[in-house]
């Protein structure tokens, strides 16, 4: 039940309208492992400048996380700063220094190459199919990807999405790889480009996952304090896939289990800055938000007419 | 189990990227009743213009809508014209001519005051007041009211509130009526002012709803051709007091049942034009588009983590 991600480890500086972070820690392969760690070891492909201490991710090592994929170059960190609005859905991003991340060619360790659960996160199409083919014989494959790509990229990712099972994108970038704006008929279009199951996120307004037979709705948890949003998409991919494998169950059932899962993580996600709330969950914790969403959802079907 | 509703009955003129209407059949009243008659008996008590012929409300009249509250007034019937953008969300008013609907004064009939569930639909909540002031022993009153009330008339609208049960607005509308960003602390504070339950609508991405002790969400329902939103907000209200009022159950798991007949029932609405969806469907069709929403949003909450 090894679960691989391959993506980016950042410094972030954040600004929102209820304070500000400077080199916060960040990055889609954190984010991510932060919250897959709480259900199954969790091994990383990413890479850092000389700038960037491994102190840092002690509260991943300590929850089998394994950086021996982290790579080490010489320059500086990828680092990002951006500023949200006061309703926290529009983001301005004030820069964007790739630094060492620019020529990220993700190397998989041999040891990882018996990964079974994949993440690939938001980099190069290209990239990420290299990286699926390094690895032996995944039992699943989730992909994101972003609008920067559907633009530059589309021959590659068009490649790359025959060979995933999942993808998880939001609605915007669901609407613009289909060109189609009803989002029904853009899963329909999207899901015959490759992917078996296809999960559009939509910020506060949650999640939707289209299967072969089905759909499936999570809502986003209503939290009166929202104070950033950054990563909160990596950590539901990170509560989703990290639910999968720990359960080994890949029936619609478990799917609908593990959307949940993911909402739930991004929930808390999203509570403090950077990955300050996702260091030390506890499982009742989780268990606890679980159970929320059950109860804001939950009806009961007999209910006579 | 008798229902009331106060409103409007409209000539709505409506373009959207899927066609056009033009003098169609609609307004609150309309679209309240339509939906509530499949679940108890209707009295409506509105305005229309010589211009109207009451034929146009056969379908109603068949369902035992009750329309010896319809006054016909000198003069023409109220006419609204609006236009929806491709993602159907925003809505331009093309022209709203309010005609015999401006000196609206709604006189309840005597033998309408024993209703027991009351829908205030938007109108000045001068005059939701002085209705209720005219019904007996109401069990349930909803309302609705728009920002331009809250704009002009909010001392009264304030007296109005701490008279009902049930709040149903949109996510702007309670956010300028809180004035808090946030819809959670949103929600505590118009509690405050009265209603026990508030439903918060959010359009295509469902509604939720507040009550003492808990929250619910509902979703809406996913599909492939919207081809009007016009009207989907009252036949949600409909749904939702018809289906109350149908069970004569107030506990808050009966509310949840209630919040998704009316979203099943305004997922019908925006298939059509006007009331062309709401004119003759099956008790079968509606209950198996309220077991959708069941399966799109059911999980097992015993799931191990």
């Amino acid at each position: 039940m090894s679960i691989l991600v391959v993506g980016s480890v950042a410094f972030d500086t954040v600004e929102t309208p209820f304070g500000a972070v400077e080199d916060a820690l960040g990055g889609s392969a954190i984010y991510f492992s932060a919250a897959a760690s709480y259900f199954a070891p969790v091994r990383i492909v990413a890479v850092v400048g000389e700038d960037f201490s491994k102190q840092k991710l002690d509260f991943l090592t300590k929850r089998k996380v394994d950086l021996r994929g982290l790579e080490v170059r010489k320059g500086k960190t990828f680092r990002w700063g951006g500023r949200y609005d006061y309703d926290l859905n529009s983001r301005t991003t004030l820069f964007t220094h790739l630094n060492v991340f620019e020529n990220f060619a993700p190397a998989i360790p041999k040891e990882y190459r018996d990964s079974e659960f994949i993440f690939l996160a938001n980099i190069a199409p290209e990239l990420q199919m290299e990286v699926l083919q390094q690895i032996r014989s995944p039992k699943l494959v989730a992909l994101d990807t972003m609008n920067y790509w559907i633009d530059r990229s589309l021959p590659a990712l068009f490649e790359t999405l025959r060979a995933v099972n999942v993808l998880i994108i939001n609605d915007s970038e669901a609407r613009q790889l289909a060109q189609e704006a009803n989002l029904v008929k853009a899963a329909k279009k999207i899901m015959a480009m490759g992917p078996q199951v296809l999960i559009i996120k939509k910020g506060e307004h949650g999640a939707l996952m289209f299967m072969s037979e089905s759909f499936f709705w999570a809502p986003a948890y209503p939290l009166e304090s929202i104070y950033d949003p950054t990563g909160a998409g990596d950590t539901f991919a990170g509560g989703f896939i990290g639910y999968l494998a720990k359960s080994r169950n890949l029936s619609p059932d478990n799917y609908k289990c593990a959307l949940i899962v993911g909402s739930a993580m991004a929930s808390f996600c999203v509570e403090r800055f950077s990955v300050e709330r996702l260091q030390d969950l506890t499982t009742e914790e989780i268990r606890q938000r679980f159970l929320g969403f059950w109860h804001m959802t939950h009806f009961d079907q007999n209910s006579g007419f």
